[in-house]
């Protein structure tokens, strides 16, 4: 076997244990906020049937999936997004949930997409939603809660790009298409764009199309989202009616939003939107829906970027590591880190050999390369005086007492 | 699409708010747990090549696997256990980790099992694992840090059944297999069975192997393993010392346990021991590691059983729900609902229709359905005087005061 080298699928990763912390920071955060504002969690099964998968993403996210035939040469496919399975679980289970039915979900999901920077085949989705009603105040809800989430993340400087999909009512998807990439190219690119693939006669027509949208005014319903927003203490400052905001995909039917975040100036960290057609999929009936999806792993980018994260994210989850001298001083030691861990501080005893000539250096080694932030020494000097003594392995300061009075220091 | 039946594959399961909610109280128990001993997260891809897996496992194992081609013609295999890929991370990023390496992981894997009561094919696997480090010590400290969140969990009347491998040194890993049957076929049972199997030849001599080993004492690291736990602070009366424990698998080279739980006898809710020549795999070296994994449906099902989840697990996470009479109150709700979250409780406006005849009937069922336990309710009356009435959804008692006074009785 040790001729197969140890590596993982391109667009895959691992996450070793400082940034395994740090999605889970980040995963709870938004679990906290979104349970504040009463979405509940749901999970779904990696496999489905296939059928329940495709034809739901356009022939694009049909070629994107990972399909096969399993051992029961049933027709499988890995969860692609979040959106289809709430459909079935809404379909399947319509009569054990409570309407509006307001749900989270943060789970991982596949596409064979092209990997470049910071695309993965592998990447968590971590989504909200609440079905079964639609009104300004469930839409003005969900932004609501994206703020919240946010906020909470240590994000100051954000921005809600907020319109409605019935500003283009009267455009093709193609035209729409185009519009949306404004921020990228530009009016005159967009005017170009709108001539050249035919979907206008003339650049003056694209110029006054263009200029009709950007001199639209809210719809009544973004007025009554605004009103809402402002209701639930949303500062107005941060929302940003947008009429150019499109948001490519053509299964919204009202409100749409992203959030930017201006010092981090790379596209929309969140976005979400009304979706009135798509839930009732597999059912006879329509069923209004308005949810939003976290970015999540260029969420985590930005939080790096601005060094949104606690300082001691990277520091091992242990609090303590307790020294072991020799055999003799074990039990010394291991009485040590019950009484630390009785007081819920995050304890190691060493494990490693102790037997070295010297065995502080390993064991100050093994707790910096851990970034354990306390050493517990408890040597031959500190034991005859019934004593330990503390390092802090930031400032290297050093405090000999009794174990009571360092407990004390610890908290 | 109305056409498609909305439904999962056999061996898979959603698991609604409720079902949702437990599993993640327990997983977050025992990452607490696991945190608190130095355990620290990792995570690695549901999809591996598939070299990385097959033969892994046996050949059992491998007829087990889901296994396909992926779009770019690469044989992948979907995660089957946590340890060979905890086995390709110590090789891949062996300058990166600290030894020993304590990690915990709790992810779903996938096995084409024969679905059967509590045997699924997706399923959550929850380990820990100390890989660098061969010492009594480190075993001790896995035996521990389960007793550790068993009892957090509630559980009290458990038992740790111990065994070292050693103990069957002389014996074929075929009479192994027959006497872990112990418990279920009795002591003639298992002799019978070594006759039939051709394991020895007479019932007589069977009889003279099983009773040497009933009669076996702990070998010389038993003994040092059963000191460290008592110096962990580890009570001897859960520990019991049983010399026909095998634990079936056949890559064990020390310390074997199991923990069962008195009150709940459907076999071991969580198993593990000492393994030495597995996590070198993917390297020329040998590695020695120590782990245990929790039987993650079992140990629910138990709590369960013994009624150890919280009385409030059912509840929805919001725990007030705040009532909307009219368009002209709404306002004074959403003052409300933003004050309450203010104070960090989980609150939730009612998004429903509120243009009901009796509007706060349905508002009473939702609440009900969703098992929120306060209902703050701000009808005309309670308007009218400034007030608000907060009440208690299991007890139905009702209290009318100002949101200030409200707040207090809600902390």
């Amino acid at each position: 076997m040790k001729n197969i080298t140890p590596k993982i699928l391109k667009g895959f990763r691992d996450f070793l244990p400082t940034e395994a912390r740090k999605r889970a920071y980040v995963a709870n955060t938004f679990k906290k906020v979104f349970s504040s504002f009463g979405f509940e969690p749901l999970e779904t099964p990696v496999l489905e049937y296939e059928e329940i998968l495709t034809g739901k993403y356009g022939e694009e996210g049909d070629k994107l999936l990972y399909r096969f035939e399993d051992n029961g040469q049933r027709r499988v496919a890995m969860r692609y997004d979040q959106t289809v399975p709430l459909a079935r679980v809404v379909a399947q289970y319509e009569n054990q949930l409570t309407f509006p039915f307001k749900r989270y979900q943060i789970q991982p999901v596949w596409r064979a997409e092209n990997t470049q920077k910071g695309r993965y085949r592998e990447f968590v989705q971590c989504d909200i939603d609440t079905v079964g009603i639609d009104s300004a105040l469930s839409d003005a809800e969900i932004v609501t809660t994206a703020i919240n989430a946010y906020q909470k993340l240590g994000f100051k400087n954000f921005k809600i790009l907020i319109n409605d999909r019935k500003v283009f009512e009267n455009l093709s998807i193609q035209a729409i298409i185009i519009i949306d990439k404004l921020k990228k190219i530009g009016e005159d690119g967009v005017c170009q764009e709108l001539v050249t693939k035919n979907i206008v006669g003339s650049l003056a027509e694209a110029k006054i199309i263009l200029q009709e949208l950007l001199d639209r005014q809210p719809t009544e319903r973004l007025v009554e989202i605004f009103k809402a927003l402002e209701q639930l203490g949303i500062e107005q400052s941060v929302i940003e009616f947008s009429p150019t905001l499109a948001r490519g995909l053509d299964y919204y039917t009202g409100m749409i939003f992203e959030i930017e975040i201006a010092d981090y100036p790379v596209g929309s960290v969140c976005g979400g939107g009304r979706y009135n057609n798509l839930i009732g999929m597999f059912t006879d009936k329509q069923i209004p829906a308005v949810g939003l999806a976290v970015g999540f792993d260029r969420t985590i980018e930005a939080m790096e970027a601005l060094r949104l994260f606690p300082t001691n994210i990277a520091e091992s989850t242990t609090q303590v590591l307790v020294t072991v001298f020799s055999e003799e001083l074990k039990q010394i030691s291991l009485d040590a880190t019950k009484k630390l861990r009785d007081q819920n501080i995050n304890t190691e005893i060493y494990l490693g050999d102790f037997k070295a000539k010297n065995p502080l250096e390993k064991q100050l080694k093994y707790a910096d390369a851990k970034n354990i932030p306390f050493l517990l020494i408890i040597g031959p000097q500190e034991a005859e005086k019934n004593n330990v003594t503390l390092r802090n392995m930031k400032t290297r300061d050093q405090q000999e007492g009794s174990l009571k009075e360092i407990l004390q220091i610890l908290h």
